[in-house]
């Protein structure tokens, strides 16, 4: 297989580039990589720090490229932190989307993002440190796991599964109890994850007016299988 | 009142201080006013960026106080910080606890705490934002709202009016809805903000095994009465 011809060539791109320089110059490529470096930096930097208080050199030292790269991409560290949590809240993001095309509940569809997000305290503790360190003005974001979680929550309300007099309240006040959750699941490295999530996600079923029975059931259904992991 | 004699002495400081150099020395009374002119330029300061990136000079510029007397208070930057949110949260967990001493219900005195800060939106935007920036660290914290709140979830639940199987991770996530709203509310001023927080104080209530009745109830008592502003 890695030696396949031309026909094959255009997706063998991961041993071997290919070789089209018009569509795809190599200082591209490479600006590229370097801009994921340093996002992949101000990442592992959030998750220790929430004030973030480094210099652009620690950054890009931490990122392995040269400190005047880091202009070529970002004016400012703030605007490389919000790259940063934007991110990282789109691969939640675009994760719980994949993995609930084929569910046919809408409240099940809007449950399971939920489930999914607390279990990272657990699997991606870092990425769950980040989430709680800057997650709470994202809670009313337009990118990322906010208009998902809104969405997916307005489709429950208009099926008659779910009932909320105003989504966009409700839907802030679920996502800061997610991250509260993660924060509590964060300094109890004791507590089961998996239970006190799922155990929360019946009680927040039950605020957006379903029965107790009903919540426990679409909870108890088991989670879609995660197809890669997400950077943790 | 203000010329009562030797009798009331002891109590009558306020506006004529007690003459008592031993005890209070006037060095040690400009130290406080020092250090809290330092807590409230934090205070300021963390209310408007989360980040905080200013240095030592610029707050103690904004307390107006010299650069020097900083280290007479602080090791670091972040020991004021600290220092700063744990204020905020000390006082207004003061205050709910001086408005709540004489209601009966515990469920009632449960989320009194939660209506009158999420009104705090409207009253003292400032100190709101505070809490978004800075609060979701402190969902767990022994000191401040949390362990307040907490003990008055678990006197709820003791006396039978409440009920949730794991009482530590459930103030975790209602003080993170909390927050949540406040998210909300500060990025939408034209929204009531006593409605939507009573609101989301009746579905926390059925989320604690409040039916819906029940809990609509007690969000419908009028609130006590605030003796004295917060610090905004």
């Amino acid at each position: 297989m890695a030696t396949t011809g031309a026909r094959s060539a255009t997706r063998s791109t991961k041993q071997r580039p290919a070789p089209k320089p018009q569509t795809e110059p190599r200082p591209d490529r490479r600006r590229v990589r370097t801009r994921a470096a340093l996002i992949a930096a101000a990442q592992r930097i959030l998750a220790e720090d929430a004030r973030a208080e480094v210099s652009i050199k620690e950054i890009t030292d931490a990122a392995d490229v040269g400190f005047g790269s880091f202009y070529n991409h970002f004016d400012t560290k703030a605007e490389l932190f919000s790259a940063a949590i934007e991110d990282v809240f789109e691969r939640q993001g675009a994760l719980i989307d994949a993995v609930t095309t084929e569910l046919d509940d809408p409240a099940e569809v809007y449950i399971v993002g939920f489930r999914l997000t607390g279990r990272l305290s657990r699997v991606y503790p870092r990425l769950a440190r980040l989430l709680v360190n800057t997650g709470l003005a994202y809670v009313t974001a337009d990118v990322g796991l906010a208009p998902r979680a809104l969405s997916d929550l307005r489709a429950a309300v208009a099926a008659g599964r779910l009932s909320v007099d105003d989504p966009d309240a409700a839907q802030a006040a679920v996502g800061g109890a997610l991250l509260g959750l993660l924060q509590y699941l964060d300094v109890r490295p004791d507590v089961d994850a998996a239970q006190a999530t799922d155990d929360l996600a019946v009680s927040l079923l039950r605020m957006l007016g379903m029965t107790r029975r009903q919540a426990e059931s679409v909870v108890a259904r088991p989670l879609p299988d995660i197809p890669a992991p997400v950077n943790g």
